[in-house]
């Protein structure tokens, strides 16, 4: 099925705009007692004048282990919540405890954002939409036929996914386990018949990458305690754009070089205010401000 | 253990007032759509100038059993809830799903009201707090040496036990099931030493009631759907002030014959509001208006 047919197969109506209602949500994962998610979202249903509370879920702060994701998720449903993000290790347990999953989400294997709508929990994934949302905002003229991406994890599905929903023709995903890049090719291609989707080793992209529109970093090199880059400084040329999912810090190494050599570049913070916002419509029916919530995200990370 | 020494060996701290904090709570119970409690808490709220979102959690929505209630008292715990109100038939069950009980929900054997602080779920009953606390405001200058109650269910335990922690002298428990009337007696009894709790018949009440100060109602008989009387109304005299604890109708047959004999009356809307009130300052440290309140119940019943 290609994501045409997905998009008409997959009629979700958005929970109609109740200003009345008192929105309580929250994020479910592990070791997220920092996350910034709950000021993010707070600070955009104030300024919508909504009463919208976010909590945090930590399965570390609760005593509880990742296989309670499930029920969870039920008490979320059976307590009033209107709506659930996730993160790991919860991506995929959560789906044991939801009545459907949004056709991207099945494809993706893996649910960021749940919702509690007409008494049915239903798994979306708003990672890819955040991505390429992020993209278009940020990189407004960028073409993207061919794009090389490293790292083929959970942020890697996502960016795959988003590219090629987006019309990506000739995409490259590279992992330091090929097996990985694999894996990811050959699920996602099937439902793109009209592009190709290749996998490689990351220590291979050299000829991929000169010949490329982008380069993306999907994996966590560069992020805090995590230092370096993903691919040799080297094979950056001027006619790329470079993007890097990470976004603690937002300057990566890679962002920093690829700025140096003149290259248009993108820094995870739209890409994790992009799904913020995609899940803050879908938990409330009310459009986010995405460039709002980005200001908001610079200053609570400045 | 008489009244002072519990008071003295529980020494409840209640919330700090955190006024930035957003407040979740929720009624658990089976059959309460209708319930007016939301609508009473969150008017006080929003006057107090705090976020705060009260859900209900109804075993008959969500299709479960009242054998459910611990485990959603669990996961309101993990599911950051500040605290729960807790109804029919659920305020015996709850107790598993708590790490700790107020003495006097203890001597009740039921819950009313639960609080999530500093990771401990708590057990509270509020029923009896606001009945004395809606007894004073409503009928500040009456006596209560020597009462007559009808009904020795659970909203009769907890006029029992604050009549008795009010100070009166001479407590007679009457039911319809005789049985019932002496087991709150004998459970009672022995932590007020000062004074005699008898039991007797309902229609064995009337020597009592000569002599007594006040009669009080906590049977349901004169709510919607039971109409009638608990007692002979020509027991009534013009020297006795007379409550009922149902609110819904306020004017019970009761009520209406009472005043009409020149009797001091209290109807059940101070009952309901004097343990919403209390519970709202548990949940929040903030202490509620319970006359604001009561203004704001009289305009949702009338």
């Amino acid at each position: 099925m290609n994501q045409q047919a997905l998009a008409s197969t997959w009629a979700f109506q958005p929970r109609r705009a109740e200003t009345n209602h008192r929105f309580v949500v929250g994020l479910l994962g592990a070791g997220i007692g920092g996350s910034l998610t709950p000021g993010l979202h707070e600070a955009e249903g104030a300024r919508l004048g909504l009463s919208y509370t976010y909590r945090i879920i930590d399965l570390d702060a609760i005593g509880e282990q990742a296989d309670k994701s499930a029920a969870l998720v039920q008490g979320a449903a059976d307590l009033g919540y209107d709506g659930l993000n996730v993160t790991y290790p919860s991506k995929q347990l959560v789906q044991d405890g939801l009545d459907a999953l949004s056709p991207d989400a099945r494809i993706l294997g893996a649910v960021n954002t749940i919702t509690f709508h007409d008494g049915k929990a239903v798994g979306h994934n708003t990672d890819h939409t955040g991505f390429i949302g992020g993209f278009r905002a940020g990189l407004p003229s960028a073409a993207a036929n061919s794009v090389v991406q490293i790292g083929a994890g959970g942020a890697g599905a996502a960016v795959a996914f988003g590219l090629l929903r987006a019309g990506t023709k000739h995409l490259v995903i590279a992992d330091i386990e090929p097996a990985r890049a694999e894996n990811l090719a050959a699920r996602l291609a099937p439902h793109f018949p009209d592009s190709e989707v290749s996998a490689t080793r990351t220590d291979a992209v050299s000829g991929s990458i000169r010949e490329a529109d982008g380069l993306v970093n999907s994996t966590p090199i560069g992020m805090i305690g995590h230092p370096g880059v993903p691919v040799d400084i080297d094979l950056i040329h001027p006619g790329l754009w470079v993007a890097d999912v990470i976004y603690r810090p937002l300057e990566t190494q890679l962002i920093k070089a690829a700025r140096g050599k003149g290259c248009a570049v993108l820094d995870g913070g739209r890409m994790v205010v992009g799904q913020a916002a995609a899940a803050f419509e879908l938990f409330t029916g009310i459009p986010a401000d995405a460039d709002r919530m980005l200001a908001t995200f610079r200053q609570a990370v400045s």
